[in-house]
């Protein structure tokens, strides 16, 4: 049996509801969907006229490129600590 | 007048067109649509019933909860590469 703690947690992003499965914390969960929903609203408040699932993928949009800009920053970081190490 | 070069980049999401205007290369445009595409097609595999709209919002979620947990990483990397340094 695995010991890891699995939570429920019901969110509202952008009007709607969600259950969210997983390992994570509600708090975690909650802060999430409240970025989910901040960048929702600021899309839409840029593009009056998109409909909402068009303006869903372009969140996703946003949040992926945002991870891989993140992550070739962490990338040099690791670099540099390692040299540092070296 | 900005020197900045803004590129328009029409890329393909879970079957729909979007134009994505920004200063990002149309490659690396087109590699983050590449990657929503395929964590869209991911949810949906696990979750057939979701209508594309909930699919769209919870590949939303799922990118920025790999947004925070990198930044978190990044954060105790930068500590770490600090304390190296001092």
């Amino acid at each position: 049996m695995s010991n890891i703690q699995k939570h429920k947690t019901t969110v509202a992003i952008y009007g709607q509801q969600y259950v969210i499965m997983g390992t994570e914390s509600p708090s975690h969960v909650r802060l999430v969907a409240s970025l989910v929903d901040d960048k929702m609203r600021e899309i839409s408040y840029k593009n009056p006229t998109l409909d909402v699932n068009k303006l869903a993928v372009l969140t996703a949009v946003n949040a992926v490129n945002d991870y891989i800009k993140l992550k070739d920053q962490l990338e040099r970081l690791q670099e540099e600590l390692q040299k540092e190490k070296d």
